[in-house]
């Protein structure tokens, strides 16, 4: 059992993002992620390779989402998650919806992994990883940072009340992206700031 | 002579930044950069290294930087520019420095680049390289993403009118640091947007 941060979970990001930040167009446009223009990026061998979606995705028992990323994912085809336990953050989304727990605080979210058997959570959404990073929650980081700036759009990141310290575990590019995992460190002990 | 974009100069970016994409607080302090807490990062090698301070710097023959970039070398103990022209783009700055030519809107800096002999240009400073994005006038782009998330503070990039894409060229990581070069790419291709 993972008792990283006093809890019985350990919560884990995996994104794609612009270089300069962005998780979606403002619209929640993802094709500059997902379909990105041919281009001719050099091939380059890692030592290190960051965490893959093939390994991390099986990997997860629960999924902890935010209403955007819900709706995202309600158009898609087919129900990406079966086998997780999914939970929506949000404090006011109505309608019904079997495949999924709503949860309308950060408190409801980590009682219910907590009582939910939650080993390995995958935190998703920009808003919804913001308060649990806040919150000392996150403990792994997968970011994928694609090839592209974008200009404005949803962020990844937000506010914080203290630095976050990161540890590089490691980083490797394929076809453009460079994908780069971290594991949070808690304790801030040289941060400067009052 | 590099034509790219149809100028006589290569406009580089060589830069530093948090992973949440700041290059500085916002009162200006880079500690969080230069003294950064001593963690067990990951000792990884890569097969395409990405540009060098060492070998960057050398390089370039100008270097154009914002008032607030300008602000901060000047307490810096040694002018670290000897050997370079040095042009500060600010619309308001008043003051003497024999070191560097004050140049007042964009244009005045690609003028004085291009009667200047300009070859190599380190473009330096959120709001410079900002500006110089938008007018496509940045070719090289070297970013190392420090491990830590600040929060807030100065943006690295900001708002553009249209997609930058760009090709990956190398990356490698030291000490916690994520070094990655790109080549930006003039056309757009698959750019979705009106």
């Amino acid at each position: 059992m993972d008792m990283t941060h006093g809890k019985p979970w350990t919560g884990r990001v995996f994104i794609g993002v612009s270089l300069d930040g962005f998780i979606a167009r403002s619209d929640g446009d993802i094709g500059w992620l997902t379909d990105p223009p041919q281009r001719q990026h050099a091939s380059i061998n890692s030592s290190h390779q960051a965490e893959s979606w093939e390994t991390f995705f099986p990997s997860v028992d629960h999924v902890v989402m935010g209403r955007g990323t819900y709706e995202k994912v309600s158009t898609f085809e087919e129900w990406p998650y079966t086998g997780k336990k999914v939970l929506v953050l949000s404090a006011t989304m109505a309608g019904q919806d079997d495949r999924v727990s709503v949860v309308r605080t950060l408190d409801e979210a980590t009682d219910a992994l907590s009582q939910g058997d939650a080993r390995q959570v995958y935190i998703d959404g920009g808003q919804v990883i913001q308060a649990f990073l806040r919150h000392g929650l996150i403990d792994e980081l997968t970011v994928s940072h694609a090839p592209v700036l974008i200009g404005s759009g949803i962020p990844l990141f937000g506010v914080l009340a203290h630095d976050v310290h990161l540890t590089l575990r490691a980083t490797h590019a394929h076809n453009g992206m460079v994908h780069t995992t971290y594991d949070v460190t808690t304790s801030c002990p040289t941060d400067k700031r009052n």
